[in-house]
């Protein structure tokens, strides 16, 4: 499959559409709820959004019947798409671009045969969005050991992502529209990147460097204007230590590394600026004033934005040359196991996945129409 | 004025009031806005409690004349007090208790000469607690450096009221009423503890210790029933790494030190859970079941405290034989500089301090009653 990817390519270009944007939907592990919350989703979103589901199709089909029998799925092969590019639809059925399994699915319960399909999936939508038959990618959680037990050495969708497109660098960034407390003005949308992502707390002080952050820091401020259409993205930076380090009293990395990244990127005309104390920073009169946070770290980001999005967040990859969004979830089989028709599985994360593609999508077309 | 103080001697006691319940307010650093918060929060306050004012007679009455002429001061002497304890006095004036000033007061400028009078008035406070003059105390915020540069080593309000009271250990606690979004049920108040506090992030993971982390649980558990009336504290615990360590993948400190601590607690009979990922603990469907959550550092728990609360958190320091709250802000300065006048300072979180320590002084006579 790899033959076909363009590697480094871009897919970032003017789009002419007819009818409704595109959009790949990766349904991610089998036995999880990724299938039911991808159907569901990409149902309820249909009269704006011609989402195409990559997975097994007879599976899916039987899912879909025993989720709500009003929704209907057509199902394509990859190499007809290969052939013809992909087929105009209405929405009045779902398509379902057939990426077959290797064993039967219990949902619940993993199974290490299935891996190289899930794989599969993602392989297609890349190689879709590059051939242009997709505007964007989003995928529905996998279970990572599934797939390295299958033999493939698999750390994550993103770093995935990132290899198959020779992306040196990809920065991790939550989204969400936090709810309005009764009597507030509705809050911007609140965006959090991350300086470092998954790495235990006593190796994040080492990890952050001043060319580092400034990598990152080049990445957001390229991704927000030309994924985001904002056209000159304010960036906030979290300080490392408590306080901001409080003068250095508290840490030196403030002082150290953090604000020389700062003053390297505004001579670059990055309007980023901090490093200012978390605590402070994440409170919504600070945020008005912000179009990203920068985190330094997982777990002084993350906490807030999915506090004040309730489980509606949308992981967004930056740096790669196409769109991804992504749930800010897991693949939850203790609620897949009890099967998908009783509803258990809340699906407001994906279609806030699915939402933000689109939008970011739109962002792209109109971007490249205004530069035309 | 250290010979007075009845260390370690819990001022923890069946409480006979008539009229108001009256509590401390130390007025902190004078050229802040302290002494303006204070006197707008304890006439707002003044039909519920007789919120006494520690500070300089002269400059509050001038100050309170500034903001309001309707806000009227009675000043009395420390020792008339220790002569016939708090006389009553009815809503209609505030009661100062003069503790003198050594220099005039620039607002907005700090002065060293005056470090010392703001030392005596957290003396004067713990005094009259512990002698039954109040039931609690609430401090306005102070500014170290004034009290270093006049000469006393001083490292916060938290370490002088421990020390002060011979306690060993104390922590910290932020509490809040979140906001309820529209439509939306009202949450639950949220209460953040922290095991660890001021300190640099790379020095997080080697401070903690189980026994340390038994310690910080008893004191949580102890002063939760006692001061806060709440019969079985439910207290959940934040893993130290992202995921909370992923099953040791992202660091071992969840399972070697964080688990082991929770076991040891549960055997104690105390109702500790986890260790949970921060970022699925802090939402609001989790935090429904939690009646304290204890953060492993501090940009891990206050940012979501200080963003639900919208600045009108209150800092509570548990583990001290009295009741301590305080603002959750510092003493901004630039905005004392333009004068107390103008309104420019938020007196939300003072306001927020004085009703939280009322509440957990009437938890505290609830309990002693019903003991009787």
């Amino acid at each position: 499959m790899s033959a076909t990817l363009h590697t480094g390519r871009s897919a970032l270009r003017p789009v002419h559409r007819a009818g409704r944007p595109a959009i790949a939907v990766t349904v991610g592990e089998p036995a999880g709820i990724g299938p039911e919350i991808s159907l569901r989703a990409a149902w309820a979103r249909r009269h704006e959004v011609n989402c195409v589901l990559l997975g097994d199709a007879a599976f899916l089909a039987m899912t879909a019947s025993t989720i709500d029998p009003d929704i209907k799925v057509a199902a394509l092969s990859l190499q007809a798409l290969r052939n013809g590019g992909l087929p105009r639809f209405g929405p009045e059925r779902l398509c379902v671009i057939d990426i077959p399994l290797a064993a039967h699915v219990v949902p619940g319960q993993l199974d290490k045969e299935n891996g190289r399909s899930v794989l599969a999936t993602l392989d297609a939508a890349i190689e879709g969005v590059q051939a242009g038959w997709f505007e964007a990618v989003v995928t529905a959680p996998l279970q990572k050991s599934t797939i390295n037990d299958a033999g493939v050495p698999f750390s994550g969708h993103t770093e995935y992502f990132a290899d198959r497109t020779g992306t040196a660098q990809v920065v991790m960034l939550l989204a969400g529209q936090p709810l309005a407390p009764a009597g507030k003005p509705v809050p911007p949308p609140l965006r959090v990147a991350l300086a470092t992502t998954h790495l235990a707390l006593k190796d994040v002080a080492a990890a952050l460097t001043r060319d580092g952050l400034g990598r990152t820091l080049d990445i957001i401020d390229h991704d927000l204007k030309t994924k985001f259409g904002i056209a000159a993205p304010r960036i906030l930076l979290c300080g490392l230590n408590p306080h901001a380090g409080e003068g250095g009293y508290l840490g030196r990395e403030d002082i150290d590394v953090i604000a020389p990244a700062i003053a390297a990127a505004q001579a670059r005309g990055i309007a980023a600026s901090g490093p200012y104390p978390a605590d402070t920073l994440f409170q919504p009169k600070y945020l008005r004033d912000a179009d990203c946070v920068l985190a330094m770290y997982h777990d002084q980001g993350l906490p807030v934005l999915k506090y004040a999005t309730f489980g509606e967040g949308v992981n967004i990859t930056l740096g790669l040359p196409l769109i991804r969004t992504s749930v800010d979830h897991g693949t939850a089989l203790d609620l897949a196991a009890q099967g998908p028709g009783l509803g258990l599985a809340d699906c407001g994360s994906m279609e806030a996945a699915i939402a933000t593609a689109v939008a970011m999508a739109d962002a792209v077309a109109a971007s490249s129409s205004s530069s035309q």
